[in-house]
């Protein structure tokens, strides 16, 4: 497998975890401006290549974790030269402008087989990863209030800011603070999950607001969700519809960045509000941003495309 | 002026701004396990005091930061002692189940006349003050749809949760952590921001879902809120709403929890929700929890029962 | 193997790497406070008993992680049980009080053979493991300077001091802060340090000051070393002294506590310090205060016991 | 006043505590790569300038927070153009190449007669005033051991490292971490330090390894130093020493950073080693980087150039 783009949070992780594949090897990864520099995965040395340089035709699989915009030509380029690709940009994605149609979304809990039968994935951002599985059991059955208004609170370590300095992700700047940012519903995963909505036949609005944690790693998404009619148990239905899932946690504890750090793991609890007239349910999930919310989920995806067991290499 | 509960974080919070006050002094302070103990605030040593030695009829105004449930028997002592009190537990406030109806509920810019003329006042709690000043500007003028859902979920640092040792409060059980907590709807302060809705002729739902953040100090509250009708320019209310008022910031870029720490401020913004079909507005309000959420907002309304200017000895 | 004192930080680390060790199994776990509690590590579930109900005659290998002064009963019980022990307490380390010298000092890449050829040995304070690995290179060779001062200053993460409940150790407190303790080269590791130090015919003078950092993990010690005759290359004889220790890596970066969490690695720098007269070498070290410092040694130790390669089930 | 280099950590601070400061006025701060651009002291909005249109002959008192190497020429011209000025860089400290020694070393409590008759002056650097007055009341006295070596090691908030943005230095790379760095004697306050020592006639050897803490503010140094002979009570020493001092506290508990935080104070605490054979003493010195390491002395050296009051203005 390659990995183009690998010199970002995401792309590391993505090194990281290729290199204790047991079901694969890491043939390349390309970074253009670290280009020549080594880095250490495990007991692994990784020289970086430049992209012009990837020899896209020795991977039958790719992963990119390039930078919206930049990814989906080498994304083409990949495909062309015969290997399936893993796209992790938003490039590909439901709710964008292209092609996007074309390629399944790799919300794989989801599009299990769409993914399975592909040879071009478009990899979940990490907020739409939280948000739509802790929506999932309720969207698929229709169970969210016709009209209705989905509210979400989400919060990130700073690891989803990219790595890329800037002063206001320093730490002097970060530590002790916390704030939202895309104010008025404004964040580009919104059209990814309100397109994932519609594809479910939920007409209901869609309100997200994230914010900046002074943590690492992690995403945490709260979410207020008016029902269609009150639920009598909803972890059960959580429970129920998530079974068999290997990387998906339903607890009637109250979910924690703690708990799904380094392992590719949703972690969701449901609960019915107290105290309201119409029947609401407040659905909680967490989960690694860089692992289930980005180079985790990329490799279940992967595994899939590569005809391999979907857990195998994956922390769970 | 005199603090009963004075070594948790509020009482401490209290003596600290107290023995700065241009216009009193601090006569007494007390804290049972600690007392005889000697704590510094600035340049002053004050030794704390069992509360039964208190000397309530030397001091004019009284500062009950004592437990929720400890607190009432001592408001009581101190009044008939012939103190005016501010009682910053949640024994005196609306909803609960005492004669909390008798006693002004002391949210300063919602109810400053009726705090001025009062001997006892209940200090709202911290959630409470940064949800309810977000949300005034809308219930005062009954903009909130009727029969809609407001959601909030807000976030607090550790010092929200008390000074008690913990082993979930401790430091390498909270850093890098952040979680929900009171899951459900099922928050304490629920009530008291229910009562004031209600006061308020506003009979929309309400969900809250407090977080527990890895800092130290500081609420920020995100509040979605389905509106009657759009708004043209949501900022434009909120800062008329607001233009006198000498401890509420309303600001056009993203409120912070850096910006409101060690500060007697509550610092709002409201954006319209883009992308929606229903006119909803999204308000995001930050505070720091021990001062504008309890120790500060408890000197307005001490100053108010003294005859003093309001702002006095705070920090703006 | 089991565990005593399984609830503490070092005892729950030692759970989490034994339930993942391919050599053996963990047969019970005891911690009486949290008695007939359930934890969960990795996959595997355990639920701790009380001491008294420890099957010690199951287990071949015990490992002790219960507080200094009531581990030795226990570990006495256990050897007496016929199991072998690694006692992480203090109380069988040379500098103490009791027949320590009857047990050996179990620094693994000091005294393997000793441990190999054991049935108790006492398991290394996790500051002493830092400092005794950084100047083992000198003081086997007697190099540093007889008479000298060799000047530690060393600063552990908070999971060093124990997971009860402390007021001083709260999130809320110790974040933004950093601080000396032990002040006056009083430390109880000193003893144990300065017998290895004795026991290796050096006669310097020993002064070590702790520091407690706002990180959950880790410790890093930074030492200034006289020596009796300059060395051209420090590194040099580090490499060459630990280069075919599979714990200990020698770099010519900067140690650094992120390249060590979770690991059972001490990385080691020294340089020679510039513009003094006196020849002196400035050595750092940091390992995991919970592995290489605890349980993670104690496994080495109790590979070695079990007549197990030594490296087995430690994450390096 | 004027501030020139105002939009580094240090430039900040002396701009936020001047607009506070009662006997002067900011008149201006530069700040070439936000010129135009407004920042919020307190209450006062700043508009930083080029600093080609400083008005250098509109202030009685200029400092200099620009970089090294990039002040002297602006110490210089506002010189020329008839103001006094602290220079915050190490372009004119001891120990460095330029015409250092006709300018007075503005440690406040070492040289407050000669920065009064003075025009310019040099702001010592953060480490130094750390270090030096530790050390002050032993090195006036000759009572450090000829010949020894004094071994300093200090940790520093990240804001010590300046506000351009690195990677290195982002929340994710430095929260849970802990690192030395200048390893092998070689960080530039050194010269300074030694400079100093030489001057008042101490031949020892020095020491010096710094560190970067996960913390904003704060600079702490834990020096152990060799005695010509023993010291019976080390802080009656260090009391005695700074009797009359506004801005040094002697502790009997132990220094940390949260005690200094926000204050223009060294707090300093020195205790006799035990269990050596040579007498040592171990002195710990805690200080804000930016306040009494920068801004604050800097307003000390300036009220001092201006004939005001040391301590106006400054946070105690």
């Amino acid at each position: 497998m390659g990995v183009l783009g690998a010199s970002g949070y995401a792309g590391r992780e993505l090194c990281a975890l290729l290199v204790r594949h047991p079901g694969t090897e890491l043939a390349f990864a390309c970074a253009n401006e670290q280009r020549g520099a080594t880095a250490r995965f495990g007991d692994r040395s990784v020289t970086f290549l430049a992209h012009d340089d990837a020899p896209l035709d020795r991977a039958q699989l790719v992963f990119s974790a390039l930078p919206h915009g930049a990814s989906k030509r080498w994304v083409d380029a990949a495909h062309a030269a015969g290997a399936k690709v893993v796209d992790l940009s938003a490039d590909l994605r439901p709710g964008g402008a292209r092609d996007a149609a074309l390629v399944p979304y790799g919300l794989t809990e989801l599009a299990r087989d769409e993914v399975r039968a592909a040879s071009v994935v478009a990899n979940p951002g990490c907020y739409a990863t939280a948000v739509l599985l802790a929506l999932l059991p309720l969207l698929v059955r229709g169970l969210i209030a016709p009209g209705g208004c989905v509210s979400v609170a989400a919060a990130s370590g700073v690891t989803g800011a990219g790595i890329t300095p800037r002063q206001d992700l320093m730490f002097a700047e970060v530590s002790g603070d916390y704030r939202p940012y895309a104010l008025g519903n404004t964040h580009r995963h919104l059209a990814e999950m309100r397109a994932v909505m519609r594809a479910l036949d939920c007409d209901a609005d869609l309100v997200f607001t994230p914010h900046l944690l002074p943590v690492a790693r992690g995403i945490l998404a709260t979410i207020t969700v008016p029902l269609a009619e009150p639920l009598a148990n909803p972890l059960d239905l959580w429970r129920a519809h998530y079974a068999s899932e290997p990387f998906v946690e339903i607890t009637d504890h109250v979910p924690a960045l703690r708990d799904v750090v380094h392992r590719n793991i949703a972690r969701i609890a449901a609960h019915a509000a107290a105290g309201v007239r119409h029947p609401t349910v407040i659905v909680v999930a967490a989960i690694d941003n860089l692992v289930k919310g980005a180079a985790g989920q990329a490799i279940q995806n992967g595994n899939l495309l590569a005809g391999l067991d979907e857990a195998m290499g994956l922390p769970a």
